[in-house]
């Protein structure tokens, strides 16, 4: 594949991987990073995540491929500001939030744009915590393709098949509904179970006793709250519909729990534990 | 460390790793191992997880050191049946609850008794499940412990510290209210969760967007009904207000999301991430 230049706004995990990981593929390209962030530059090119900096938007978007690595509300920001580009570019984003952003593309780049979202990450931010093969072997959601103009569907598509991921296209709306029980609401139960044992007597003595499934239930309680008050705000529906249909079947455990009806609670996990028939 | 036998009552992912492990560290002593699962005996045996096996409780509770490596309404049931083991002996149960336990030991037995939970484990069981090392550099809780003999607390203490383990004392009280928040009310959440994606009209669909978040929330809701049923049913009450506390701390998390306050809702989020300046 030939693509002459990256440019990536936001070299953060995201960005950071997705610079490292594409370069190692790509070594003729040439890879530009913008960040608002001093101290994300500086990480960014000593940590090798793109070749050069430039703090003018302009050279990002003479690119041939645009990827915006930013949070969600950040890419309504700047959707909103692009006045226009070459019919040729490609303008990509990786935003745990599609409706949204597609609805807020304008016209004039409609052609241009490719909305994804790659099914991966960690509960780590910045330049430090980017590394090559963050997006290999993982699944990524293409939305509303559709729309997007076919030399620009091939380019991303093509992006994401050297970097060896699983490509699944879906509308933009089901693609939220089900981001919301997958990873949003999820993150959500995250949060709330640390602050449940923060908020106790003593947390540093409950704490002690933490095996691999708390370290797994609150890995992404560490998670940005600057990045998921966004994704919280763009997904709200649908969060709060994940969360109550989790309420119920959490109200369910403790009314067969209360009611000593440990038959039914057995059925109750075992209809659980057939989930990983499904998720491999 | 001079140990002669080690008689293991349950060959599982426990009991199982408990062999494994320790026979590495202690060459010359004999581990005989019970289980009333056939197919479990063939393969502990086959495994090497333990010597031999045995199909006479006699023989196990003939050995010097005793562990009781069931479900925990298991634990009661055998504590209920033994008769009398000779004064040097030390039985050791690793039983997810305490309090129960330790109410159901019986008296001529008490000093011989030392009640442990190791804070480890997988969502797999059986004897397939078990491994070398599944102990080493984690936290086991020793309950009540003055109550066991001296002798006997010793050689418990001494066999945690071959197998490299954090030890903690707590009272069993103590333990059960702790252990409700860090190990069963999440097992509860993680059930809940997978249930809730289980009844969505198109699971596959969801489950197929499943990054390293949802998996990690999930893994453990594959755990074992019956055992958990026994750990649900004897922290019953704890459970319970774990869960209730969980549960405000999700209503929070809608009140500020329906009230679009996100400046409350990210300082919520920080709140949380605290929980990770002290889990390390």
């Amino acid at each position: 594949m030939i693509l002459n230049s990256v440019g990536i706004v936001g070299l953060g995990l995201m960005g950071g991987s997705f610079g490292l990981s594409l370069k190692h593929f790509l070594p003729n390209t040439k890879f530009i990073g913008y960040d608002h962030n001093e101290a994300h530059k500086k990480d960014a090119v000593k940590l090798k995540l793109v070749d050069s900096i430039t703090t003018n938007l302009d050279d990002i978007f003479d690119c041939e491929l645009i990827v915006l690595a930013i949070p969600v509300d950040g890419i309504i920001e700047m959707l909103k500001n692009i006045k226009s580009v070459s019919k040729k570019n490609t303008i990509m984003d990786l935003g745990s939030t599609k409706k949204q952003i597609c609805e807020n593309i304008p016209l004039a780049i409609r052609e241009n744009f490719v909305a994804t979202h790659p099914m991966t990450g960690t509960e780590k931010n910045g330049p430090s915590a980017a590394f090559d093969g963050l997006y290999e072997n993982k699944t990524v959601v293409l939305c509303d393709t559709q729309k997007s103009g076919k030399a620009q569907l091939e380019l991303v598509e093509n992006v994401y098949k050297i970097l060896k991921m699983n490509i699944i296209h879906m509308d933009s709306n089901t693609h939220d509904e089900n981001a919301a029980f997958i990873s949003h609401m999820p993150h959500a139960i995250s949060f709330a179970l640390a602050n449940s044992v923060m908020k106790q007597k003593d947390p540093k003595s409950i704490i002690a006793l933490a095996g691999g499934g708390f370290r797994d239930m609150s890995r992404i309680a560490k998670s940005s709250p600057d990045m998921w008050g966004g994704i919280f705000k763009q997904n709200k529906t649908n969060v709060l519909d994940s969360i109550n249909y989790f309420k119920k079947e959490l109200e369910t455990f403790e009314k067969l729990l209360e009611s000593d009806d440990f038959g039914a609670l057995k059925k109750w996990m075992s209809d659980a534990n057939k989930l990983h028939d499904i998720l491999k």
